[in-house]
């Protein structure tokens, strides 16, 4: 976990605040929900491995019974009844089933938050980071995926990102790329596994594994090698799910201005998927920018009732660090550096004219070395300053220019 | 713990940066940490009462041992490594001492950021909720607090408010009144607990409450009842510590468009006050809505080296219940009541255009009580909407006004 100094700090906040209005424009509005879930809803099984990474808060008023009734069974998370979240999804699927009433009936949701998980310290890796979803719960059909990847598209667009695409699967595909390589169905999850690390270990090692782990793969190798676009425009093989062939038509012919691959071999983690997914891969990074996909059972699981829904996330950590905002709004800020004779009620006086003109001002007490202070506040992103003697008023401030170097 | 809906959320988030503007216009700068700080830390007795209200987290790979260690002890604390920050005062010290050399010989931070107090249920608490600070590390004189004054009252003024008033005492103030009241130094905090009671229970019940303790408290009453500037206008009396004395003066020579009521009689809670104290009341709410003073003495419990400290936080929960922002910022929104039969890849490239435009569109499928769906959208702050048909372009889109009722 970081702490984050100014410049960091400015910069996120730019960052996010791109993200956020990108969404708004979008149609998408911006919920809040507690940092804390119960446990309960945490360990549903809907967070996948991340539920093991999950920090577990202590009861309140825990007796002397409960740490001995956790010490025989060896069960130290019965001993919490909150976690930290890990992720935004369990957290939306019970603010929607507890608030579904007073929302939209296609309800658009953004949520720019951190999560926690308890990861072994590794580089790239954070035990609290911030996540940039948004969600369309609601809507059965491609439009959901369709303005959740056009929303994404904008907000890459608008933090200056270039060269990045949109790898886009079903899991319908996936199944029934399975099916037809002969793989029963009780091992699909299992082969999923396999195949998702195709990137790293190769079409021979995904091949090699499936069998160490017996499962049986025939045509997948054939299959896995017809890649793309051109798997849907010749003739599509029979074992090509019908509803994810014409949904993801539906997305190319809807997305012209995105760079939409194709991917039959896009796995996606989450248990929870049921159709289209996708992520958002960049050449400087091997890992992606973000992802999503349809979960359309999740909701159901907290509310009774199915209701379709569909998510993109970005991971804000990643992000930020490939996006160069420096160069916009330069802020007029000023450093009135003072004499320390100068008296306070003058100095405020003067700060708060200036503030009142627009400027961003901060009082700087003189020091014997002025160039390395005006080359420090240079630095720190003041544009202008001006020396403030014991009879300086508004009218006699000599602003100067203030340049880095 | 709360869930923020769409239109609750927004006023936050205006809100919110309506304060981060105005400080940041003030020099002061954002700075974040985790919201996890490490047990020891939270429980250094820098937190007073809010120490016991702390959530802990547990350790990760507890051991049957540690279980059994825990339950022979009845420590559960020793459980957790890690806790919710109940404040944003004590992370900033950790931060301070962590990065000092990076930062600016006077530091002016802002922490805009939740916090957790497990508080029984009542009305009006809430277990996380929002603070947001201001302190300036490392400037010993007065103009901290005026800057941190001024920073609030401008703070508050954008925001609208009207009414309130700042009050100010000073920690010196308080030890020059006991010490004359003849209470000894050993009991001092103890009679502070209940001068801090003076606004519910009046004099006699302060004077009850101290003879109740045995604390000998002879000429308090009378020292109590000569509140105000008064005190400090005419002859000052002999217990008034000189260097308070010209503080305040300074204070209210620097801050003639502030409402400042010097009240010899406010504490403060915490004991790691040294110095000048502060609050914000409001006619509207018989808490304050923030406050802060002087802690010269906290930061050198983390670095080793004295550093003068002081701070002022308010809190958002109170502020936002009486902020009124509604009539800022109508952004053009635009509903696109789409026909089921159009196509997505239509519907979004109408949307991407009006979006491009500057507007923020939503789609909505039209529903049969088009009047019903309408006076929605308006209630959620749409202000225009066209209807959408198969032929729809971007040039014959009709968009009309949407108003309430």
């Amino acid at each position: 976990m970081r702490d984050f100094l100014p410049a960091e700090k400015a910069r996120r906040e730019r960052v996010l605040g791109v993200i956020r209005e990108t969404y708004r424009a979008h149609g998408f509005d911006e919920i809040e929900t507690p940092v804390m879930e119960e446990s309960s809803r945490l360990h549903a099984g809907l967070g996948g491995d991340n539920e093991k990474l999950a920090y577990a808060v202590l009861k309140r008023a825990l007796t002397a019974d409960d740490l001995n009734a956790a010490a025989a069974s060896a069960s130290p998370l019965d001993l919490a009844d909150l976690g930290l979240r890990f992720d935004l999804t369990v957290p939306l699927a019970r603010f929607y089933a507890t608030h579904r009433a007073a929302l939209p009936s296609v309800f658009r949701a953004i949520q720019i938050a951190p999560v926690w998980r308890a990861e072994r310290p590794q580089k790239g890796r954070h035990r609290q980071f911030v996540q940039c979803d948004i969600d369309i719960i609601g809507e059965s059909g491609a439009l959901a995926e369709v303005e959740l990847i056009t929303a994404t598209a904008a907000t890459l667009s608008a933090l200056g990102l270039e060269g990045w695409s949109v790898r886009v699967n079903d899991r319908r595909i996936l199944t029934g790329l399975l099916d037809h390589a002969g793989v029963p169905a009780a091992q699909h999850e299992r082969a999923l596994i396999t195949i998702d690390k195709l990137d790293k270990i190769g079409a021979d090692g995904v091949a090699a594994e499936l069998a160490e782990n017996g499962i049986p793969a025939a045509g997948l190798a054939e299959a896995l090698a017809a890649s793309g676009w051109e798997l849907l425009d010749g003739n599509p093989p029979a074992w090509l799910d019908q509803d994810a062939y014409r949904d993801l038509l539906a997305l190319r012919d809807a997305l012209p201005h995105v760079d939409l691959v194709f991917d039959p071999t896009l796995v996606r983690g989450m248990g929870y998927y049921t159709g289209t997914i996708f992520e958002v891969a960049h050449p400087s990074s091997s890992s992606s920018l973000g992802g999503g996909g349809r979960y359309d059972g999740m909701i159901g699981r907290f509310l009774g009732t199915d209701v379709p829904a569909c998510g993109f996330s970005l991971g804000f950590e990643r992000l930020v660090d490939l996006v160069d905002l420096t160069t916009d709004e330069v802020q007029d800020a000023v450093a009135l550096v003072y004499d320390p004779a100068v008296p306070v009620s003058r100095l405020v006086a003067l700060k708060t004219h200036l503030v009142a003109g627009g400027s961003r001002v901060r009082l700087e007490a003189r020091t014997k070395n002025t160039k390395t202070l005006l080359e420090r506040l240079a630095l720190e992103g003041y544009t202008r300053f001006a020396f403030v003697e014991a009879d300086t008023t508004p009218e006699t401030l000599e602003l100067r220019a203030l340049t880095v170097g």
